[in-house]
C-alpha cells in the first residue's frame, strides 16, 4: 500500500491500467465490463470522493502531489512512474498524467436514484457515450437528482463517458429501468409527472411545463435523430418541446437536456 | 459543369477535395486558410442555400440523388463516383458520400452582423473548434442573431466547425471585432446592453438579466477554464451568471450558450 515506484511498464501490478483504450471490454470481469477509469486530477478526485471502490492510482509525482489533499489517509495503491512508462502501460501518451481504476459497486435502485431532491431525467436510446457523459455533466451543474437508464442506453461508466462527465458519472445517482415503459407508471405512482420531450405539433413548449406539472417532473429524452419511441411518448403524461425557428434541427440530446434542466431548476 | 464521373483518384479536376484533413492549411489561398468543406447531405444542402460561392461537390450516385432538390440548376461541377475513389482522393475513408467546397466570400461587416433580431453572442478565447462549431449550432436553434468573434478565437469556417455546427455557421452571420475591448463599446453604441458570462459573486443570475436589460442583448463568453479576460469583464454593463451547485465545473461553453440563448429566447 502507499506510494509505489514502478521502473518498467511489464510490472504486473498495473495491470489493472494496462492496453487502457480496450479497457472497457473485459470479459473476464462480471457482466463483460471493465474496471471503472477515472483520467486526470479533476475526475480521479470525483473518484476519490464517490462511493465507488478505488484500486489504485497510476501517474507522475507531480499529479501526485497535486491531488495529496485528496489521497491523505488512502489506503490503495498508489504507482509513481515516468510519462513514458505510464505511455508504454495504457498503450498511448496520457497528457493527463494521473489515472485511477475503482470496481463497479452494486447498481442503485430506482428508490435510491430518486431518493433526493430536483427533476430526474429518463433516457431512451441514449447509446453515444459522449452525450450521456456530456448529460451527466449538464445534470450535475443543474439541479438534476438522478438519471435513470431505459432500452438502449450505452454505460454510462464507460471511459469516455466518466472523461466527458468530467467525473460527474460518479456523483449523479443513476440506475436503470428494466420494466419499460411499466417504469414509468412506477415513476408516477412516486409522485412524479412523466414529462417527454418531442418537437411533434401539440407539444408543449418547455417553458409552460412548470404550469402543468408543479410537482416533481422525470423529464424523458430520446436519441438525437429517432427521438423517443412510441411506446415512451404514450406512457408520458406531458409532451414538452423547446421551440425553434423552421429548418433547424433538433439541439443535441445533452444540450436539450441542459435547457429543460435549467428551465427546471429556473422555477425553483 | 453539370454531371461529371470520375474514374481514378489522381484526376486534377477533384484536387479541390484531396487530403482533406489537411484542407484546412492552405498556404496557396488567401490568408493560408481552406475552402470551405461541406460533408452530408444535410450540411451539403445548407452550404447550397447560403451565401457561400460552391465551386464543386465530390461523391457517390446515391447521395446525389437524395440532394437532387438542391441541386437543380446548379452550375458547378457534380463529380460523381465511388466511395473508394473517394476515400482514395480525400485521404480516408467518409461515410457521409458527399462533399462541397465553397470559396469563402468576404467576411461579413459589424453592422451585418447585428442587422437582424434577436441577441447576438460576442466570444473571447474560443478556440476549440467542436465548441465553436456547436455555438453555432445553438445559436441556430434558439433565435441568435448573429455571432462575433473577438481576440483569441478560432475559425469557424474549419472543417470540423462546420461539421459540428450541422452547417450552421453557414446561415448565422458572423464576424470579427477587431478593435478590443472598444468594439464592445461600439455595440453598445448600436443600442446592445453588453452581458458578461462569469461565475463570480455579484454576478446576477441568469433569470433576471431580462429585467436589467430589457432591449437588445449581447451575451459575451469566454472559454472555459479561463473564462472572460479583466478587460472584457470590466467593458461589460452586467455580470450574469449561470446558477449551480458547489463543486461543480462550469459548463461547457456551447452548453452555457445554449442555456443564455434560450432564457433569452423564453422572454420572447
Amino acid at each position: 500500500m502507499g506510494v509505489i515506484h514502478i521502473d518498467h511498464s511489464g510490472d504486473p501490478r498495473v495491470d489493472d491500467f494496462r492496453d487502457l483504450s480496450t479497457a472497457d471490454r473485459r470479459p473476464d470481469r462480471p457482466g463483460g465490463r471493465g474496471l471503472v477509469i477515472a483520467e486526470g486530477t479533476v475526475v480521479v478526485s470525483r473518484l476519490l470522493a464517490s462511493r465507488y471502490p478505488v484500486r489504485a492510482l497510476l501517474g507522475v509525482r507531480r499529479r501526485f502531489d497535486e491531488l495529496a489533499g485528496d489521497l491523505a489517509g488512502l489506503e490503495v495503491p498508489q504507482y509513481v512512474t515516468s510519462a513514458e512508462i505510464m505511455a508504454e502501460v495504457v498503450g498511448f501518451h496520457l497528457n493527463r498524467g494521473i489515472l485511477a481504476v475503482a470496481d463497479r459497486p452494486a447498481p442503485l435502485t430506482v428508490p435510491e436514484v430518486v431518493g433526493g431532491t430536483g427533476p430526474i431525467a429518463v433516457l431512451e436510446g441514449v447509446g453515444d457515450h459522449e452525450n450521456l457523459g456530456a448529460l451527466f455533466r449538464n445534470a450535475a451543474a443543474l439541479g438534476v437528482g438522478g438519471v435513470l437508464l431505459g432500452p438502449g442506453c450505452s454505460d454510462p461508466l464507460y471511459r469516455r463517458s466518466v472523461r466527458v462527465s468530467m467525473g460527474h458519472v460518479l456523483r449523479v445517482p443513476f440506475g436503470h429501468l428494466t420494466d419499460w415503459p411499466g417504469g414509468l407508471d412506477d415513476l408516477r405512482a412516486r409522485g412524479f409527472a412523466v414529462a417527454a420531450f418531442t418537437p411533434r405539433p401539440g407539444s408543449i413548449p418547455l417553458s409552460a411545463l412548470r404550469e402543468h406539472a408543479p410537482g416533481r417532473v422525470a423529464l424523458l429524452f430520446g436519441a438525437e435523430g429517432p427521438g423517443l419511441t412510441e411506446t415512451a411518448l404514450a406512457a408520458a403524461d406531458h409532451a414538452v418541446r423547446i421551440p425553434m425557428p423552421a429548418g433547424v434541427d433538433s439541439l443535441n440530446i445533452a444540450t436539450a437536456a441542459a435547457v429543460a434542466f435549467y428551465e427546471l431548476a429556473r422555477g425553483g
